[in-house]
């Protein structure tokens, strides 16, 4: 365990918010191994003393002191989590002074409300646009007048992932249409989406990588061969720059860089959940 | 327009953490009306001069500066775009210093680091996750033994979203068990899931809620009728009692939140991606 530094992502909430910084920090800092622990709805300070053993413990245990990602709102929590002698890094607190003055309103204090409570609506339209993702997934029962954007590429490309991740955080109709073989025949666009051009965005991949992924999926099938894969990947890049359909390499670009770029590429606003 | 404030999310790489912090922190200012977007992938001096001419448009359209919560590394950028004149919030400033201090050593600039590019086997691992979410949707092809955990629950009850949300963000492999009007006679575990007990997590929903979703699924059938849905979610409450499941209420729940409590009912620690 030595060389290892014990982080812990608190909160009152999920501890999302906590998680999401706290990484993107560590990331800066390549020199240290991070142990990372998340302790969500941590919401009162009987809670948050328990915690603070746990974490006392840690550094103990690692003989060095922990570094705690506090995103629990209420101060009094925050000020028994100190009792463990850890790095307190706040999220919000350098954040709240300055928006009270520029807002000139003092912060309501609404425990776990980031990712909390959520009304009707917002949870209806996820849902439904997550449905809309996994029934218009590989090109069933499609209806893509109702798609607000259609993920056009070859199988295993990464389509499906972006289609939830879209839904799934921005509530996004996204359809999804598989390159068939005879699609690759022409270097044209599938006729079912000419009508749909402007929704169109093509995903192409590394055909070393996809062959990775199908030989996984179907070990040693013709679907899985190198020349097969070459040949798709070849074909559909072809009719992406012919139909002047933009186009983005997923081999090595996380879904959320992913989904970012569609987004912005087709001028589609949305606000994350 | 009068009392919008304009808010810009401003990131060299997705623009998901500045995001998911800015939201939270506005969530405490509950008297302004805040009009938001996010701008991705600024990652040079010139792109940031553009978007702060942009930052700098919105508060005049809006006659009051905007507050812009700004995760680009590069302090240069940083400048630039407080050249547009608004609040600035830098979500990781605050922190490095500390933790620089903490670890003895200079962070590194990885931009866009946080979300970005990333290796074969964390990108293997949640696709995975979520094919297997996907195809043991709905008691499909199932093979219990290889899940981390199941959901159990009557049809529409908030399963799949989250069984996909733990897949996405946290590589679990979550499967989900569709309670059937069979099992539900019964106030005992389906034989299917005896053997996995340590795995099981319940989840129930207000009947009146389960209407509305089914209603609007299959308008006017017997499966949206409310007799049906409470009657269906009192059998499933009950087994979860008489056996003792841990279960909780998804309606007025978020997914990430579920996914949270989850995790930690079931004691299942990993790192979100």
């Amino acid at each position: 365990m030595a060389g290892m530094r014990p982080v812990f992502y608190v909160s009152d909430g999920t501890g999302i918010t906590a998680e999401t910084i706290g990484h993107s920090l560590l990331t800066q800092f390549t020199d240290t191994r991070f142990v990372t622990d998340r302790i969500p709805f941590v919401d009162s300070v009987e809670r948050a003393r328990e915690v603070a053993e746990k974490i006392r413990l840690a550094g103990e245990t690692h003989g060095v002191r922990a570094v705690v990602i506090n995103s629990c709102m209420d101060g009094d929590v925050g000020a028994a989590l100190a009792e463990s002698g850890a790095l307190m890094l706040d999220v919000f607190a350098p954040f709240i002074e300055p928006l009270e003055r520029e807002l000139e309103q003092t912060r309501q204090r609404h425990i776990g409300r980031a990712h909390g409570l959520v009304d009707f609506d917002t949870y209806h339209r996820r849902i439904n646009a997550m449905n809309f993702a996994l029934t218009h997934d590989d090109g069933q029962s499609v209806d893509y007048a109702e798609a607000d954007l259609i993920l056009v590429a070859v199988s295993r490309a990464g389509k499906t992932p972006t289609c939830v991740y879209l839904a799934l955080h921005y509530g996004i109709r996204a359809a999804n249409y598989p390159l068939t073989e005879e699609d690759l025949e022409h270097d044209r666009l599938p006729p079912r989406l000419r009508q749909h051009r402007g929704k169109l965005f093509g995903l192409t991949i590394d055909p070393v990588r996809l062959q990775q992924i199908r030989q996984e999926r179907r070990p040693n099938s013709r679907y899985a061969q190198f020349e097969t894969c070459k040949r798709e990947v070849a074909a559909a890049e072809a009719m992406f720059r012919a139909e002047r359909i933009p186009t983005l390499s997923t081999t090595h670009t996380s879904i959320e860089e992913i989904s970012s770029k569609v987004l912005t590429t087709l001028g589609i606003h949305r606000e994350m959940f």
